[in-house]
């Protein structure tokens, strides 16, 4: 962190004619200047994601008018990327942009404010987060790593996956060796799968040469520039392992106290713009190079059968029984998510589900 | 508008030391303070929409540091809400809150940019405004008015509307006097209903008296809070007439122009916080009002019939078709919004539909 107080006495005594206007401490804080550096998960200039971040910090040093620059280093370029929360956490740079269901190695119960599979979609994620008590549940939960979270941006509804086989039932999953981190991984592994973590990176060419039998990444826009419909010829959905995957900024908490009320506040909105902006990227893109998918006669687009995501969900079920059985913070933060989750499911029905369903008839 | 310049020049000699940091003109900017008026189309207070303004207008003061501060007029306490648009067009005050298609009489074309019947829910609205070119004809069409419009808050799709009989099918429209505003009453006059333009704030006396026989506003959340569900029996869905409404901020030209750089973005990035966060609030609070309203004895929630949805779907077409024959500026809108809406839509359909489907089955 470099923080620079220039002027400060000068500006604070200059401008105590705006009293009335202002309070003393916001005039002092608008002269101060901050250089802050922010770590990434993702590689540099990633679509949607990197992109994004990148639209972010240049918003906040506008509204700023220059009193807080971000130098935004992308996964490696710094720390690799699974070191992100840790960076940030002690305060060696003073935040980062991620998703928090990389963080579960620390605590388990970070995975809920990302994506659940058969959780819920962006809309209802947002809905929980900012009016159903979920932000104040992740606020409470990273206070203990010294970190302040905001929800920053969302890939809406995820692809299933890649495979070069069909998948007519779950035997189908049976002894596949599929990319798929998180809970997903674990109700996989249910279905006599093997799940694997890999950086994107490295998903390419382990799919191309065999290493893994299958992959999800995130959706036709990504995935495609990734060169996944090169390697794999089924492409799955609906992505019932990531619904609405919430992604997020985190900044350290002292970086945070010391920051100006103004400067907090433009962080604050920054995050939700990105957090709306995002999305709409990613929904924008993704139909656009889904259209030229489906003119690529080596890919076959299809949905998972009923009876493979009927049991995707009972195993998900276990899975998750099992998870707020052997840790009391999940416990508590998927008390109020299930909660919420079932009106908002409800809602959601009548409303989006009701609505999308007429294009169908 | 209430422009102050405390301090102008003494602020910009003594912060001249921060050249490296900022320009001159930002360091100029960061010393002058505006109040602005902003008049809207809502009721005070008024749950969701209103109290969605208040939250933006207290992040652009704090994100300010208090040099940007937005005195909010609900509608009638400064002009009518059917008033807002030419109000600020003029430049009597220099900001405004309300729905675009509420100025069709100004010019058609407006109605693009909230809703039309059939069209696109939020994520779609989104995608278009911000990535699929629909924001820079948005800017456009109201450049002639000396406006600059920005996407600011949706409610999401609402509900179809209260009636005291049941529809089983299009001749049960027939007769009905219904408040339904837009290119929605246009179709419920195909269908030999009366289409009635009512405010907020008369709709419940004139259904409780039988002036209308049925009426839409906006959501379980709104809806009760209005009482509606006291005076009419039948609560239908899905809001075909509007699938994901956009609401707006606008701002005058002038005064746009001569705020400071910092202050424009801190605008933009409000804007695009609120589009976020009143999206969520709707999802929650209606989440929430749905549970209650479904134990309420009195009230019964219907889906439209098919068949009612698919001719409702096709009078909107004929509706369309009429209004970009007559209307070039409405035709070259709808030519980008109807060319991203195709390719929107069957992401969707594999997306966000697919995802939702699987909860029914």
């Amino acid at each position: 962190m470099k923080r620079r107080e220039i002027l400060a006495g000068v500006g604070a005594a200059a401008l105590a004619g705006c009293a009335q206007e202002q309070t003393d401490s916001q005039v002092a804080a608008s002269v101060e200047t901050f250089e802050w550096k922010m770590v990434t998960t993702w590689p540099p200039n990633f679509p949607g994601m990197g992109t994004g971040v990148a639209r972010m910090v240049k918003q906040i040093e506008q509204a700023s008018g220059g009193r807080l620059k971000i130098h935004v280093y992308a996964a490696n370029e710094l720390v690799p990327a699974m070191e992100v929360f840790d960076t940030v956490s002690r305060g060696a740079v003073d935040m980062g942009h991620g998703a928090s269901y990389y963080w579960k190695g620390k605590t388990e119960a970070t995975q809920f404010f990302t994506a659940i599979p058969f959780g819920m979609n962006v809309l209802e994620m947002n809905g929980w987060l900012y009016f159903g008590g979920g932000l104040e549940l992740y606020r409470e939960l990273y206070a203990d790593f010294n970190l302040v979270p905001f929800p920053a941006g969302n890939t809406g509804v995820q692809m299933g996956g890649w495979f070069n086989t069909e998948i007519h039932s779950v035997a189908d999953l049976k002894g596949l060796k599929m990319r798929i981190p998180g809970l997903g991984g674990a109700v996989l592994e249910r279905a006599g799968g093997t799940p694997v973590t890999l950086p994107g990176g490295e998903i390419f060419t382990s799919l191309q040469t065999g290493v893994i039998d299958a992959t999800e990444w995130v959706g036709p826009y990504n995935d495609m520039i990734m060169g996944l419909h090169e390697v794999a010829r089924y492409y799955y959905y609906p992505g019932w392992q990531e619904p609405g995957p919430t992604l997020e900024c985190i900044v350290n908490k002292d970086a945070w106290a010391v920051l100006p009320a103004d400067l907090q506040a433009i962080i604050e909105i920054a995050s939700a713009a990105l957090n709306d902006q995002m999305t709409a990227e990613f929904m924008a893109r993704n139909a656009e190079a889904l259209a030229e998918l489906e003119k690529d006669s080596r890919v076959e687009i299809r949905e998972f059968p009923p009876e493979v995501i009927e049991q995707m969900r009972v195993w998900t079920n276990e899975v998750l029984d099992e998870l707020v059985a052997r840790d009391p913070k999940a416990a508590k933060i998927y008390a109020s998510f299930s909660k919420y989750k079932k009106k908002a499911v409800r809602w959601s029905a009548i409303s989006e589900q009701a609505f999308l369903n007429t294009r169908s008839l």
